[in-house]
């Protein structure tokens, strides 16, 4: 019988992109919130800096839960909605999508198998964070 | 072990808050409600003057949270959001957040140890009533 | 054209009703939540005492709007429920009816103008507050 | 003018919290969830062990927040409730509140300064894991 093989979200993994975030969060002088989801959009780890707003909370874990839930980075929802009156009218108002910078899927060998959302930076400062804990995926 | 040190709201605080609230309400002929939350966003202390609207009381403790979660008052969301197309798409309809005028975070010594809301004004009637309550505070 | 004559809770009332409930709470030793609601259900007056744990907010809020809900005092339900089981099933998990003690109706010449609920104490502590600020009214 | 002098959850500490909590899990081969929150019941970390099912996410987050929403761990409630019918009916259905071990108040100093909330395991199983953890805080 066919089944589906899935990769997830590993402590190890999770663990290593909470302290890559902080580590870039501290250099840029920002307190943010960090959320790593797994593959079906469940909360994996979090965490909030000493310091981070509790609006950081929410927001963090749905950009997480944004990315994953349709495979591509938050930012990128504002462009597919612009020119297209009917989305632009009815996308934002569902419930937990993001539509700003700061939530990516987490993407190995070619597969999401989680997201990273991160909250309390301007947009540019949550995805860079976001983005140089993902490169040390890559390597 | 490391802790973190917070300051909060007491209630002799948060009735000066709301008294000093009320007499300015009276002055401007304005009927409002008034929320004082605490640091972690909840109700301290609530009050809505005879003859507010009732739409007032979930705005007034909504903008008190709001000012809270992000530590800025609810008038500056509208300009950070303004000429970022993608913010202003997706930030008004995050749960609670409220953009307009009414909101402060209560500040002593440097933190957020709170937060005031008011609803039943105008933006700008609002706004004065808010800050009217915080500089008894800061005297 | 008939119309309904309503009477409600005042700003002078529901302070009253505070006042009196935070004296009689210290006496007790208890630190404790109080709401005052109008005959509408909505919130009017509130105070969490400095120290009163959070969960008390959404009770004491509850029990107020309960009172108000059907006009009875929310430790009544118990009673009404116990020997009939449908009802004893049923009941209990409509949203914010609250069926132990410390939620009374403000009753005034007769009529429901409001409700106050208390939180923080042992049932019969919560009830005692109330029924000794309701006593002031009668007064 | 008055206020309070309140202790909060470092990062420090939630890391040092979690991390005992999770070596304690893997001595008794348990997967589980792990959620800190601060003194205002709000996420400050998160962690779900590889294979932990993702029910014990939400229950472990709310056994945080119930401990923390009236300062008492969450396998007292049970002995409150049991041999008084009408708590016994009404508090259960309260949202977020969990009425069985697994949660406890972090307290520093005698102040209620966080929330700890295990699932995963058998009721005592997470009670006794949190409690492994806490020790750690008294030392």
């Amino acid at each position: 019988m066919n089944v589906l093989n899935k990769l997830g979200i590993s402590d190890e993994l999770a663990d290593m992109l909470i302290s890559e975030a902080v580590k870039k969060a501290k250099e840029l002088g920002v307190k943010v919130s960090i959320a790593i989801v797994d593959e079906g959009g469940e909360l994996k780890a979090f965490k909030r800096m000493d310091g981070a707003p509790i609006l950081t909370i929410e927001i963090a874990i749905d950009k997480a839960w944004t990315a994953v839930s349709f495979g591509i980075p938050t930012h990128e929802w504002y462009n597919m909605l612009k020119d297209n009156p009917p989305l632009a009218m009815g996308f934002p108002k569902i419930p937990r999508l993001i539509i700003f910078g700061g939530g990516f899927p987490i993407v190995y060998k070619g597969q999401v198998i989680g997201g990273i959302g991160i909250s309390g930076g301007s947009a540019e400062q949550d995805m860079e964070i976001a983005k140089n804990a993902l490169k040390k995926l890559e390597s």
